[in-house]
């Protein structure tokens, strides 16, 4: 008989191990004998519905090994919504591809809107009565998916905002002379990534002596009255602050200014919170302040990675080759922590409908009653996802890197 | 008969190696068995004045291990200009307390304003019989000083910028979408550092696809049409620019927009030349755009320095004391290449007055014709200096770096 194919899509905003986790589910997938070709979708399912795809068998092993090491995602990716009704005809276009490329299984790694379509695929297939087997697999680097402690992404952005900041903070302390330094930091719902510039800190009581998460109200007044404080103790003072903040009335910080900035065009000028941060407290405190966006460098930076946070994408991606050929479908692979002293994850998989569009966000109780930074717990949460360093091979001084040109190349 | 002892301080813009250069002239001055005490300024010329200084033999060996790949200025740093005429009493006061703290030679690392700083010091030594040695150590990420052919510091920034760059490139291309990300790099009057960004291309053609510096004039119409015609052949356009570009009328691109652009308070809003010329091209192209600042992690990035860098730094310190001991003043420590295939540097001591406060571009010859990108010539010159990986130590999975508290904390 011969063997079905697995077809595998990545999709969403790209991160340091989304490939890590390919390259795991090619490797199991090879081992395990009982599938034939293994496909990847060129950007996600809207890309498969173009008929683009690839054969990832022609991978060398050392095409895969640097697979496991470099940032974004291999296969490119992106952002489409799957129509809510199950009646619409894209659906039945899907899985005529499908059948066509005789795809028994179908792995999809990303993030909510990801797990939507892992989901909405898997309720098609039981509606047709399709025995293709639809596995979710996580990442994010905002670790605001429910369901599992945490998503692969996560880490090693959290160890690289953390050995950022810790640096930015001894930049800041070089003159002795009063000044503030705002750090923006990506996480629009969920401040998991802010909250990882506390693990920043030398010593009790060493900057950032700030960190403002969005699952809380932010009060400008407040921050400004205890940055003044600050400023009496050091002359450096460091503040981080995710780009969601929002005051007590939901507006987000970032929106504070924009309706009276405009540029030469008379457009709106668009700028994070950090920049409008940084201008409060220069008109407020007349204090020397800057702010340093880290953007995008957070979520692509695979010099820098957390060796756990790889390995768990790997495994991720291996686990999903192996509950597909278990014949489970529907589900989302999960990472659960053990209770007990050491660090130790079991992997399951959990039905993905289950997986709410819900964003998780730091436990309120894990904020100090001001607001203004995390308690040990969240130390204790983060501090085994950052451990162990993985590195990309170097060439001439630099990392290298696997990587297609089609994707971006236009015929 | 007693040893004079060793004055040393760190001045300007922190950068990953400076305290390499201070572990170096630390490491030389112990084993010379020709100086007693190591003395730091705190916070550079000025604190010294203010009485601040530092006993560095109380370091530890470990400690000056960690002092060697620790970021930004151990020491502190400060931003001082000494007076014009060498009558200022502010000399006769600097050589009173350094008679007072017997010291017999002064290590001034820092960019161009130290050197002035070295230079009028050992002209007022001469001018009152002193035997004082002064010496200037260079450092600066932007690798604009003359009479030397590169700067320690600039290798490990330009080795950050090119990795970072390929990341975002990575990043940038994974949706099948037109986009244009525009990058914006540090050098307000070079361009080195950001022509280190065509270090980043992993193939002929690659992205970046434009490059431009502030050596030479800065056409936005052009830059449009090029981006224009680079969209006909990829989907993700990346262009790297120099945070000091300008047009053929000398003004600031950064400051296009800051006379009409102002803030709920009024104020005029300060953004980078990356913000600017990413509106232009939102407003005049109608494309998905965004821009990314790398800011200063990348001069005080030291997970990802450049071994090279670090090691010439390094030696940099020891041969300010070398030069010191020999009886030599007024003089910078200078890093000459040697002709030939392989990369070597000789040290050398050369007239510090002859460094001229003079900025040392990007030869105009090594920039393209179109002005939109450098020639290979960068290439030759750039690579041996981002060669080789050097890493602190981690623990807890984040590096660990040697600090003093009290430059920040007031008393």
């Amino acid at each position: 008989m011969e063997l079905t194919n697995i077809l595998i899509g990545q999709s969403g905003g790209p991160t340091a191990v989304i490939n890590s986790t390919l390259a795991g589910a090619v490797a199991a997938a090879k081992e395990s004998g009982k599938i034939g070709h293994v496909y990847g979708m060129l950007n996600g399912i809207k890309g498969y519905l173009e008929g683009r795809k690839t054969d990832l068998l022609d991978l060398t092993e050392e095409e895969l090994r640097l697979l496991k090491t470099t940032p974004a995602a291999y296969l490119g990716s992106c952002r489409f919504k799957l129509p809510k009704e199950l009646s619409d005809p894209l659906y039945a276009e899907i899985f005529r591809r499908l059948e066509e490329d005789n795809i028994g299984y179908v792995l999809y790694i990303g993030g909510n809107d990801s797990m939507d379509t892992a989901d909405k695929l898997s309720q098609y297939a039981a509606s047709v009565g399709s025995d293709i087997r639809i596995i979710g697999v996580p990442k994010t680097i905002d670790n605001d998916l429910t369901g599992t402690d945490h998503t692969p992404g996560y880490g090693s952005a959290a160890k690289f905002v953390a050995a950022q900041v810790r640096q930015i903070v001894l930049d800041a302390e070089v003159y002795r002379q009063d000044a503030v330094t705002i750090v923006e930091i990506m996480g629009r719902n969920a401040g998991w990534l802010t909250a990882a510039a506390s693990l920043a800190r030398k010593y009790e009581g060493d900057n950032p002596v700030l960190i403002y998460l969005p699952e809380v109200d932010f009060d400008p007044e407040d921050m400004l009255r205890r940055i003044r404080e600050a400023l009496k103790e050091r002359h450096a003072v460091v503040v981080c602050v995710s780009e969601g903040i929002h005051d007590k009335d939901g507006i987000l910080i970032c929106e504070l200014t924009q309706g009276v900035t405009k540029d030469v065009f008379g457009n709106k000028q668009l700028s994070g919170c950090g920049k409008v941060i940084e201008q409060m407290v220069r008109v407020r405190l007349g204090v020397k302040v800057r702010s340093v966006e880290l953007n995008v460098t957070q979520r692509c930076n695979a010099v820098e990675a957390s060796l756990t946070d790889v390995e768990e994408a790997f495994e991720c991606g291996r686990q999903g080759v192996f509950a597909a050929l278990e014949g489970k479908t529907g589900c989302m692979i999960s990472m659960e922590r053990e209770e007990g002293e050491e660090y130790r994850i079991v992997y399951t998989a959990k039905p993905v409908g289950e997986i709410s569009n819900e964003v998780r966000g730091v436990p309120t109780e894990w904020i100090t009653e001001d607001l203004a930074d995390v308690k040990e717990a969240f130390a204790a949460y983060a501090l085994p996802l950052i451990q162990g360093e993985s590195r990309p091979p170097m060439k001439d001084g630099l990392p290298v890197f696997l990587y297609r040109k089609d994707p971006n190349h236009k015929a």
